[in-house]
């Protein structure tokens, strides 16, 4: 059992080989760049961790966890297009440092690849993962389209919210501790709680997110606090203000969306404190992380062999940044 | 053996089932809008008339004729955002009628769900069907790259005009035909030759297309004439222009490129005419149709079950629109 730093040390030398063909570079180059810009590598170490709950690493969840970050990395690069995301870990991002054409063209040619590496893996096993595999990516595309969907309303409710982040978040670290755990011969009932593991870890990592934003360091988290706030966007406190406030609670609120003053944002949090909306999104987090431990838990696994995955659930929870 | 407008029918039926789930209808009701434009669904029928030279038809070629629809379609929606075209087969085109981002996402989508039909089929073909299917994806995005790359060229050699062309049009063609035959449990050399056929069908389809655009009749393409002059595109006949003319015809050559008056059409063909470029893509046309015939020849199949095929090519071949 090796803890999550060194595997994610083994799996960005692995994933540094060259993916692409040289030529043409102006495809090829843009998915290189993006996936040079690094990242925690969570999902991919999540599939490797959990297969090695029940066997030595095998070259199936190598192929599975590069597929799942070539994955990942072209909802990225369509992501921030829709977003109109001019940066994304402080470089540009690629329909800006390239244009808007090759960044489609790029993802979809990356997301081809996802399917390439899944296409190595043994034959007992391809028709199950690339099923599992297709099932999240619809879910994933499907959370984007809601997400957009509820940028151009004025509030969503706290149960649009939880369902648009289960599917394009959190499933996807489901699917990829799921995966890793089919690859290493798990049974059935084993991977579906290993599921729920990776599925909760993800809406309390989601939701840590949406606390970062407001309530975070922001020499920590490298972004201006409030973020979320003066971009209106919706995050688990808006939605769980428009479900508590009175009616003036509300009015106010709304007045707030229209605002776009420096001062947005600390009357944005006296409003929400006066709610006590913090201490629900607290609540909150704590109870998918209690729900990620008791999955991990009830996995039939000796307990020795889960103790890289709740530190590294343990890590991810608290994380500052 | 069923002639190809009597697949064409029974695929059309097939392919009317509801693909999608109905929400978020924000993200699939653009993907039915465009399926529902119709096309002449040549790629899925060439898979179905060539897994019927072997066999029956069976479950795995419908399914893969599926996927090569949607694939193809989820390329058409994402080159039209690229092509900044407006309009296909007379309608607006996704991204117009909706937005840059739905037709991102629900092209995204789309491919995704040609992967849920090829894992549909019997498991003992999947790896070498799948692995096909992604090498035809990639050369198809990296086509569509050198198409964008040729763009902002002044000219392309022949090569390269026709390097792109295989890419982007031809080897779908290609694998249509051989994802059939190796459905229909065809030899690997018998495959191979059927996909040369297709191959080359496709690369004559296109010449045809750019020989249509000039010396076609309006009347029945439905295009104005010598769109693609207008615009500058690359086509056989430039690339072969800018191959035979000396330096003056060059010049002139440059020169018309320049221009945007309604004479320019005129005066392209008149130039075109001079250095007989006319004759040499009616050469070219022959020569890939021959070779397509040659192949289609060669496989060893019952010419009787061949007919079929055969009267589609010529049909393709001759097209007038």
């Amino acid at each position: 059992m090796q803890s999550f730093t060194e595997l994610q040390e083994q799996f960005e030398q692995f994933f540094a080989q060259h993916h692409f063909p040289a030529e043409p570079s102006t495809l090829y180059e843009p998915c290189s760049y993006l996936l040079h810009m690094g990242g925690k590598r969570v999902r991919p170490v999540l599939c490797l961790m959990s297969q090695e709950l029940f066997a030595p690493l095998n070259d199936d969840s190598w192929n599975t966890a590069t597929a799942i970050e070539l994955f990942h990395n072209f909802t990225l690069m369509h992501d921030d297009i829709m977003d109109a995301a001019p940066m994304r870990r402080g470089k540009e991002t690629v329909h800006v440092k390239y244009d808007t054409s090759t960044a489609i063209l790029s993802g979809d040619v990356m997301n081809i690849f996802a399917y390439v590496h899944l296409n190595k893996i043994n034959r007992s096993y391809i028709h199950d993962v690339i099923s599992l595999f297709n099932k999240t990516a619809i879910q994933i595309c499907e959370g984007q389209q809601l997400d957009m969907d509820y940028e151009k309303r004025t509030s969503v409710t706290l149960e649009e919210y939880m369902h648009m982040i289960t599917l394009k978040t959190s499933v996807l670290l489901g699917a990829s501790v799921k995966l890793g755990a089919m690859l290493g011969g798990a049974t059935e009932g084993c991977s579906d709680v290993l599921y729920s593991f990776g599925k909760c870890l993800g809406l309390a990592f989601q939701l840590r997110d949406d606390y970062l934003d407001l309530y975070g360091e922001s020499s920590k988290t490298g972004k201006q606090l409030g973020g979320d706030v003066m971009s209106n966007k919706k995050t688990f406190l808006m939605a769980k203000a428009f479900e508590l406030c009175d009616d003036a609670g509300r009015k106010e609120l709304l007045d707030l969306l229209d605002r776009n003053d420096p001062e947005k944002v600390q009357e944005m949090k006296e409003l929400l404190s006066r709610w006590q909306i913090q201490e629900h999104l607290l609540e909150s987090i704590r109870h998918f992380s209690d729900q990620a431990f008791y999955f991990l838990e009830k996995a039939p696994v000796l307990s020795k062999r889960k103790m890289a995955l709740q530190e590294l659930a343990t890590q991810l929870l608290n994380r500052e940044h």
